[in-house]
């Protein structure tokens, strides 16, 4: 039910950390990211969470390139062990060299410099376990970790571009809430969204979906769910929930109007009764 | 670091839908069926959350079949609404036509008989909505659903199985539970794990990766992690993982503790201390 003839800007977020796919570990992270873009007007089309697998990495990343997302956004194993395999799997994916990023060792000396200085840690020297966070593919910009320790990295396959943020959530939403929403809101631009939601009763559901594809048909960047609101007989109450997109916001809410409106005259042709329609303010 | 050479049990598991894309909702049910396959002796291998999209599930339970799992578990999109579409993707994607099923029309007739004994809906009858979901690929076989009204889907292709789960969690564990968990001892059936913890000191993690490499090389089926104990300073002191799996109980056994005296040794080797080896009890 999402149209995407506007060109949306789409973003897949790939999760790398064994510990995940054990059942060890919630990933919390997808749907914290997924929110946020949500919110910036950006679509995540897909999440893909998988091991700490050289091949397997590779391979994912060159399938999602495949699709030609905006934004590919790996998750984890950026860190000095041997299990952290994102970079060595990007680079395998893109058939680039991991090469040591000068701009990424001043980083790691800056970031030990302050640890030490802080007394977090005694040794500032750059090991050989921790110059290894400043190995990343040729042609990769790093971004500064305010949080932790591993820079995340930054760079553009074609038209695509992916960014490898570190596992811990505090690492990856400083980053992302300092680094990333400016350059997604530039991609983004001027992509606005309305929304509006619609209280209905008297109609149930099965009738609404065939009436729901019809004013979706033809229709660019309307979004729309309906959900019972009493669970069993309650298909008599459905409140709707519909988002719009356009490059300015009054074009956004004019389709949003309109479609609402097409909505409630054929719901009222059903027999069902408009309660209420009003707009939700983002939380 | 995982090891395939015994035949594994292989699972995907695929949740869907818009509302998991949005960020609106946490997907805890992955976590949750990860671990219990964990405990079975099972492995996860791949988490691919998609939208509800017909084309999208299409294209990715055939993109898992490719990579040949034991099991390809979906999550979600079962119910009596538009826009679930689960089905519709599964039988596009293996070029099957839905059906009617007699079987999930006896389970759905059952449960709403009950709801009406209950008091919690008026009208028991199958209405086109709610025979929906007795609408399931041919020769699929419905599973019941105690809790809720969708029964799951179980199918084979080739040596695949495909199972489609409803999204609720409290439906998800129920039929897992009940109906999935004996399926998975069948198959996973005599595959034993054994496992063990090692705390070491004065060994830095990058000299053992190199070294943990080699221990790997030529076993099947050991999986070692190692976390750093003290976050920063704490190179010097190691928690190490070590799981192996065999046929038997005495094999996976013995596959750990030949596994842990090589490593044990390297260690002593490189100047490092183990402080104490011990096994945990899985809760």
């Amino acid at each position: 039910m999402i149209r995407t003839s506007l060109k949306r800007i789409c973003f897949e977020i790939i999760p790398i950390g064994n510990e995940l796919l054990l059942g060890e570990v919630l990933d919390t992270n997808s749907q914290w990211m997924a929110k946020k873009i949500t919110e910036l007007g950006g679509f995540v089309t897909r999440i893909t969470i998988i091991g700490d697998d050289i091949e397997i990495i590779s391979n994912t990343i060159q399938e999602a390139l495949k699709r030609k997302p905006s934004w590919i956004i790996t998750c984890g194993g950026l860190g000095p062990t041997y299990d952290d395999k994102t970079l060595v799997g990007i680079a395998k994916a893109i058939g680039r060299e991991l090469v040591v990023n000068k701009d990424a060792v001043k980083m790691l000396e800056d970031r030990y410099k302050l640890l030490v200085e802080k007394g977090i840690v005694k040794n500032g020297q750059l090991t050989p376990a921790r110059l290894k966070m400043a190995m990343i593919p040729e042609g990769a910009i790093p971004i500064p970790n305010r949080v932790g320790t591993a820079p995340a990295v930054f760079l553009k396959v074609n038209d695509v571009k992916i960014v490898s943020l570190p596992g811990v959530p505090s690492e990856m939403k400083d980053i992302f809430e300092q680094s990333l929403i400016p350059l997604f809101k530039e991609d983004i631009g001027k992509i606005h969204q309305s929304e509006l939601f619609l209280e209905v009763s008297d109609i149930v559901e099965s009738k609404l979906a065939p009436l729901l594809d019809k004013v979706l048909e033809g229709k660019s960047d309307i979004y729309i769910k309906s959900h019972p609101q009493t669970v069993e007989e309650g298909r008599s109450k459905l409140l709707i929930y519909i988002t719009g997109w356009s490059h300015t916001k009054n074009e956004a809410d004019e389709i949003v109007k309109k479609t609402s409106e097409e909505l409630m005259e054929i719901i009222k042709k059903q027999g069902g009764k408009v309660i209420k329609s009003y707009v939700r303010k983002r939380d």
